[in-house]
């Protein structure tokens, strides 16, 4: 999918609200445990449920792999279900990889081509030559670490280089890497004000803000500071919309947690026309 | 296993190589692709045949993952052969991952729990509460990134916070986390002279040094400096080894390539004796 027609998307349902799925077998409704393929089974619901409310779905690796080959082919179902079904919707691929070009290339090949994700989560310490075979995808964006919304961020990531953070001159050496139109970053939304400095620098690349809900972060805040003139932004939510019930009910719960965040940003898509 | 156990593996082959097992269809023996398993079957025959002169392996994730679940199956089949036949041998997942807590604990499940490896490679740049959900499993060890072996280092790990580079504070920091016992770290081998001021702060841990043969590390360099008196050191090497021979002899021309370092090993250990 290209930018043009994800910010399309973005006007059209009135949302930049990325669904996280977190998808955890001791968090889903209990009764989907006799299910063949409960993840599965889970992430399809909340699919289902959730889709006309959200532009983009990050499955979060680490819940596969927690489950070995069974959950490797739980999110290789769930790709192909959102890819067949709904292929307006950006995939983000939660894997935050990085390593050496030989070993990005092969992450790269996983996620791009055999699961055909749109997207995908890298991390920045490895340098350039861990983050360009990903950005060799022309089709395809990677989406780099750059300041998180853990209470961890504060131990490298908020630390003066010069006089400069280290989260800004990720950002700043990004910018030098190929293809970098083909870059987005993650930015935590537990730092709203960081944002100005942030757009100084990226103004124009879409970023991804997770903390909205669970971790505590502000969505007014956040545009107000992060949203440009393509908007600009995915807002993410896992926690707080997919495990709002663990009742039958659980699909529709999780829609009407989606409905509350999607009310609110197209208040906020009105309010900046 | 525990450390005591490895030194005494290490004395008593005389020998701390690390065997990657970075397996590409593309490289490997051709007749092997008409087998049900063509990974596994590599994998088995190369542990078969190496096993006696190392002290470790290291499959490197990515090359597993770009094959999918079928991937995901060989790296199970693989971890559980060496397991079951080598519970001497220390295993390490090459996997750096790193994300917040709630996914960090899933991830050590993943792979602590389920594959049950002794050891996983995890990236620094989330912070304290991304590395340690993996220390808080005791009886494994967790092999951070400090200094690793590619020209992307440069980015950011060795540029100056204060007058200290960045991967020094990774070291710094890192000796303040919890169960620091279970802490290894990766160091790369191109590097050998900043071994000095890296074995000044955490003189005691284990490193796991790439970058020797297709990297271009030097052996002596790297012992000189970097080796402590419990050795200390896991000295890795991949394509070098497993990649030896295209032919029907890939096994035995491994075990040659493995025996040229776990020689030079075994001299260098009578030396410092």
């Amino acid at each position: 999918m290209n930018l043009k027609h994800l910010v399309s998307e973005i006007r059209k349902k009135k949302s930049f609200l990325c669904i996280g799925l977190d998808t955890d077998l001791e968090k889903i409704p209990p009764h989907l445990l006799q299910e063949e393929d409960p993840i599965y089974t889970f992430n399809k619901a909340i699919i289902d449920a959730t889709n006309h409310l959200c532009v983009a779905y990050k499955p979060n690796l680490a819940f596969y792999e927690a489950y070995g080959t069974k959950g490797w082919r739980s999110l290789e179902k769930t790709i192909v279900y959102l890819n067949e079904n709904f292929p307006e919707i950006f995939t983000i691929a939660d894997a935050k990889r990085g390593d050496i070009g030989n070993t990005a290339t092969r992450y790269a090949k996983a996620f791009f081509e055999d699961l055909n994700f749109d997207s995908i989560t890298v991390a920045p310490y490895m340098g350039r030559d861990s983050v360009e075979p990903f950005l060799a995808f022309t089709d395809k964006y990677t989406i780099l670490l750059a300041l998180t919304s853990n209470a961890g961020a504060f131990d490298f990531q908020t630390r003066l280089i010069g006089e400069k953070e280290l989260y800004k001159e990720v950002l700043e050496t990004s910018k030098t890497y190929k293809n970098t139109k083909n870059l987005m970053y993650v930015v935590g939304a537990t730092k709203a004000e960081y944002l100005k400095g942030i757009r100084e620098i990226i103004p124009d690349s879409f970023l991804l803000v997770p903390g909205i809900g669970a971790q505590g972060g502000n969505l007014k805040d956040v545009c107000r500071y992060g949203m440009n003139g393509n908007v600009g932004l995915f807002i993410n939510s896992s926690r707080g919309i997919i495990y709002a019930s663990k009742e039958k009910d659980f699909a529709d719960a999780a829609a009407k947690e989606a409905a509350v965040l999607q009310n609110q940003m197209a208040r906020i898509l009105e309010e900046v026309k």
